[in-house]
């Protein structure tokens, strides 16, 4: 069976000393450190798994729980996919039939979860520190899948990979995160863990959407993407989440899309070796035209496979270092 | 493999002659002996997987189907990880986008399914007597997960296993079953499980409530809980049930968790060693305060463990039996 | 393990050299070979699963999404069966949930799928020619699991493997499919698979969901069930999918029951060997009554179980195919 034989084959690096993480919350927690550990065995597990395809067993026996208490279809499989790609058994639990709507607080939920002998509980919610909450209160591992506005840190590191994995190192480069920064946690993930491993960060879009408050994340602040296309080494494409805004910030999507998306024309002032890369789903025509989305410097669908690899390496990580502590 | 090892090194008892349900309908059909049956092969198959953890191979080969027509997450993954645990697949249907609304009869859905040989359903239905229904039409096993305010096995007998694991004996207890009894599944199937192994079962709560009816059950009806809680060995604090009401039972919610919620006042006129049961999910500060939920008296984690030892079991006896037969 | 025992028990004849196709969106494509490949390899398959209920790995290391768009339990779980029952992982996308509602692309959703690793993705959408869009635009194999009223190939081949299993052949029988016709992806896919076998085809219903046009399918047209019953010797009753008109195509169900039910009355006039079927749900004393759906003479329950045969069949094939040009 291609399974076991792939199994025996496959030495997996033992978890790391330095790495004492039970929970993987957010980014801005997490030393250079850490960032690189997280790294690097989302790297060999990619590698391990003939590009996050194979199954290991290194989770056998365990079992991951998926709480989310926001629709997610991309995020949930991708961390399914990873679980069960280890060897995990995975279980589904869903806002609208849930408990809460009867009543149970958040942390009745998780406990009782936790009773069933879950190994490690991944959460999406949207009230910022969830994940910290529950981390606090259950004995599993806590995977923050996105927390309201706040961190999404397994995409901040996905973000992260592919970089990575392209140029070898992220030191000295320039990233720039262009569009919804208010209400994404996307951007506050990749700021934490790109700045960690010595990237400069320039966050970009109108200023109803871009405050220079973000300065003192210690990012540079533009409101102009032909501005900055020159010096850019990766533009990372957030996407207009349309359903988290309550009042309007900008006057049209026709003018966001000539002002701040990404097309032929800037492709053209960009550097030769440009990535480009959006954390998805994509609005084409507003964000992104096709042909960029589609074209050589995208690397969107690495996004993708690389989310699986970070995921694998987040559970493997937290749930050995929480058997350990335990 | 974990898995493996795990597996050969088991050895679980053969389902005894005495034995002969194919179906898990309700506690009021069982005999004694049955039940403990049940009970036993329960605590079995829990040290059997280090706590209802690590997985057995005894249903390798099987399908479980959960066919849940009213919400649940906790019922439903609790079946589901007990099938699992013991090598079975599962599959999983739900009310909403099933052929049912097409126009199906319940039987005709059934059929298909277990046409698709499936070994088990598992099935939750707002009306009552639905799963005996399919037993009368169907080849494979039916497990009632709650039908109506019927029955509910299971939740019956995980209540009582956790009363088991830590008194070794239900014989000349007290146990009080408080709150919501005319809509109650869980209060049904307790009564006719604490009964038949010698326990003492009171009912208490509002006229409204709890009518001087229940005596036919034999039990004690009360209307104070302030009265009875100096006899009792086990509260089982149910909750209300607000989705399920159509009239209001009480003036307030206040005032029911002034004269039935359980707290720190009341747990002073207790025995020094009852216990604390909620089938939950809890109201917190309706029918228990928080300080008495997680204080040293609670069981309700252990109840929530105990489902999936009780429903492997549940599994394991009904599939067997059903394959003797056939 | 049974599992390893029946697999290494079984040879699973290869795929044939002469089967070249990665996807399979339609019986009107394929060739008479085509379709007695799948034909043949689901008898091998459904033999060689004990009648699709044990376990094979032939499948295994592989990952399966089933993504639809529209509801359904009964195709879904039976696409979920089939590959599980080959060892493949399985994965799930809905409509509701997914980015779709975020404005993301069909394609787009895909392509993200893909770049999760997954060799197949059955498709279910209301628009005809979704499945073929995918498949000019990704790498993994495509399967129609029904695009809006066009094709549904893996109903039509289960029900030509539930007539060769009771005849032996489908060369010269008479096969009348009832009922609603205009809407019916079932009706478009049989008649192709159909003809290619060598069967006579009949389409009978009231003219409002039968129009003259279906003539030039090479088909007979009938407007009478009594005028055409003694000739048949397959009647397949579909059902009358209330969801998918938006004018009244008949007075009454009750009028419809009357005129094109199937009942004890017209299985007088029937030969006497002749095969009832449906492909469900059925709407019991509409297009069918009791005594017929659940009479001798009825093969329901068998489209059920060839259902998993035929989706097995098809995994399989596409997949292999799909990895030898890869």
């Amino acid at each position: 069976m291609k399974v076991a034989a792939t199994d025996s084959a496959v030495n997996i690096s033992p978890v790391p000393d330095t790495w004492q993480r039970r929970h993987l919350l957010g980014l801005e927690a997490l030393s250079k450190e850490d960032i690189l550990t997280l790294l690097h065995t989302a790297v060999e597990l990619k590698a391990a798994t003939g590009g996050c395809k194979d199954k290991l067993s290194i989770l056998s026996g365990k079992t991951v729980a998926n709480m989310f208490f926001e629709n997610s279809t991309r995020t949930r499989n991708s961390f399914s996919l990873a679980a069960r790609r280890l060897g995990a058994d995975t279980v589904e639990f869903s806002a609208s039939s849930s408990s809460l709507s009867k009543g149970e607080t958040l942390i009745d939920t998780a406990k009782t979860i936790e009773a069933m002998n879950v190994d490690a509980m991944v959460v999406r919610h949207s009230t910022p520190g969830s994940p910290h909450l529950l981390s606090q209160n259950v004995g599993c591992s806590i995977l923050n899948a996105g927390d309201g506005p706040h961190e999404h840190p397994t995409q901040g590191m996905l973000d992260i990979m592919t970089i990575y994995e392209q140029r070898g190192s992220l030191e000295g480069l320039t990233v720039a995160m262009v569009g919804d920064i208010t209400y994404s946690r996307t951007a506050r993930s990749n700021i934490w863990g790109l700045k960690k491993l010595g990237a400069h960060v320039i966050v970009c879009g109108p200023s109803t959407l871009v405050s220079k408050a973000w300065e003192e994340f210690g990012v540079e602040v533009s409101h102009s993407l032909d501005d900055i296309i020159p010096r850019c080494d990766v533009l990372n494409l957030l996407r207009i989440q349309f359903e988290r805004q309550y009042t309007r910030p900008f006057p049209s999507v026709r003018e966001y899309a000539f002002l701040y998306g990404m097309n032929k024309r800037r492709m053209e002032q960009a550097k030769d070796d440009i990535l480009i890369m959006a954390p998805g789903p994509i609005n084409r025509g507003v964000e992104i035209t096709p042909d960029v989305a589609d074209g050589p410097h995208s690397v969107i669908l690495h996004q993708v496979t690389n989310g699986i690899a970070v995921r694998m390496a987040a559970l493997y990580l937290t749930t050995t270092a929480n058997q350990r502590e335990g």
